[in-house]
């Protein structure tokens, strides 16, 4: 699978291009009345919006429109197959949580998959007009007019990392919990309230690891790519790849990296 | 104490002013690379910003130059006697710690303090441009040219409340984790990571509760006006004035209020 450097600008072009349409999709509806349905019939709370689907609606349009033999998998409305290994994998809201309560950490998430793994990934929160991109071709941080490239910092020791995850509530496996609160209480600082903006500020240098569960395809593959490119690394807490979700760690630093998977290995569901 | 309309609306219109005065100083600090010292000696992780320090001795020349004869309480460079019971409560950067990691959720808090109470309170966050100001001629939440009316939603049950706090590492006193459990528990969402703009979306009525602890006057001072004005009420945990920090709750429906403080006084320590 070989994609040469003018597709991969190609795409990630037309990744801002659909983050634009479905920016414009989602905006009216953040902070207004919003009709929140509930997608599972359980008691966990996951409201879906309107928002959340017309803008992914949106977006496999324009896709099929533009490139009629890419696949498509979206999180709203599942799997479109293609002709080619090509995939555009969507989430219009990632946090949708954050969403609804009209928080700011929550954002588009698109990337195009190879067949293999992520090549290009994109976030891109319509309210501040910032989008975070990453392919091979570099990792940088718009928004307006500024365009700045974005690396991962230095952080050699878990004992001076900032470590965030979206919320406590997500390590419901056995030892997850517990896994994260070895490596949280020895950080120098520890966060909740993040979805994908907090791997975004790990891209920029900002906090050094992300530690979570229970993510969906599509909550991480679009930022594979843009911590890739700006030094970091993202793997599963055994080790493997993250591409299809599940417990996910991301780090700034390559050898805080080891350190966090010695801890986490054995919570690890995939080893 | 009686202060005219036309007092309390020059005064808001200051606040404003004031409040730009610090967003221009303190943002070319964010995100950039920061020098974080440590205010305290201990192991708590306290860091307080160039960007704090200077944004707060802008505010405190500026009231002194306009209105010499009123008092300052700043976070940062403490208590100006004045010669009226007029106080302006300055906190430069609520929500320093989401501020060093780059994330959204912190703001310029001000307030102004008639000798009993705040009567003019406001929050601006200056990179999404936005603030947010209360006193008894209203509460605004303002962007750009925009500028709209705000209200607190009805919540009658704590069952269907969205709960939210900046951490639960805040709630460090007997009983205190257990009694915010209680109430996040039984209610439809619980969220972390808001500081000061969390009582913002509860005057907004994107939320319903915001129950903190170990806040300090400055902290909630400027949020009171905000959300009495909006409809919603804040007291400590035994439902007395929340002036002094402390243990805070601020619920945008009374009954809710009500039905929640019946929860959290067993862990009231000022009942």
């Amino acid at each position: 699978m070989i994609t040469s450097d003018s597709a991969i600008a190609e795409y990630a072009g037309f990744a801002r291009h659909l983050s634009q349409i479905a920016g414009r999709i989602i905006l009216p509806h953040f902070r207004a009345v919003l009709a929140v349905e509930n997608k599972e019939t359980g008691a966990r709370f996951d409201p879906v919006t309107i928002a959340d689907r017309e803008a992914e609606r949106a977006m496999r349009e324009e896709i099929t429109r533009v490139y009629p033999s890419h696949a498509i998998f979206g999180e709203e409305h599942g799997v479109t197959a293609g002709r080619e290994s090509l995939t555009w994998i969507l989430d219009p809201i990632d946090g949708t949580r954050a969403f609804i309560i009209g928080q700011l950490h929550w954002g588009v998430l698109i990337a195009l998959n190879n067949g293999e793994r992520p090549i290009v990934g994109l976030m891109h929160q319509p309210y501040t007009g910032e989008t975070v991109l990453g392919s091979r071709m570099g990792a940088q941080w718009s928004r307006d007019a500024e365009c700045n490239a974005i690396k991962t910092r230095s952080c050699a020791r878990i004992e001076d990392a900032i470590v965030c995850a979206t919320d406590p509530a997500m390590f419901k496996r056995n030892g997850e919990r517990e896994a994260f609160d070895a490596i949280a209480r020895r950080s120098k600082m520890r966060r909740f309230g993040g979805d994908c903006y907090s791997y975004c500020l790990l891209a920029a240098g900002l906090i050094d690891l992300v530690i979570e569960a229970a993510l969906k395809p599509y909550d991480i593959q679009p930022l594979i790519p843009i911590i890739e490119a700006a030094g970091g690394v993202v793997t599963s807490w055994s080790g493997k790849p993250a591409y299809a979700g599940g417990q996910c760690i991301a780090a700034g630093d390559r050898d805080l990296h080891r350190l966090a998977l010695e801890v986490l290995s054995g919570a690890a569901n995939d080893s």
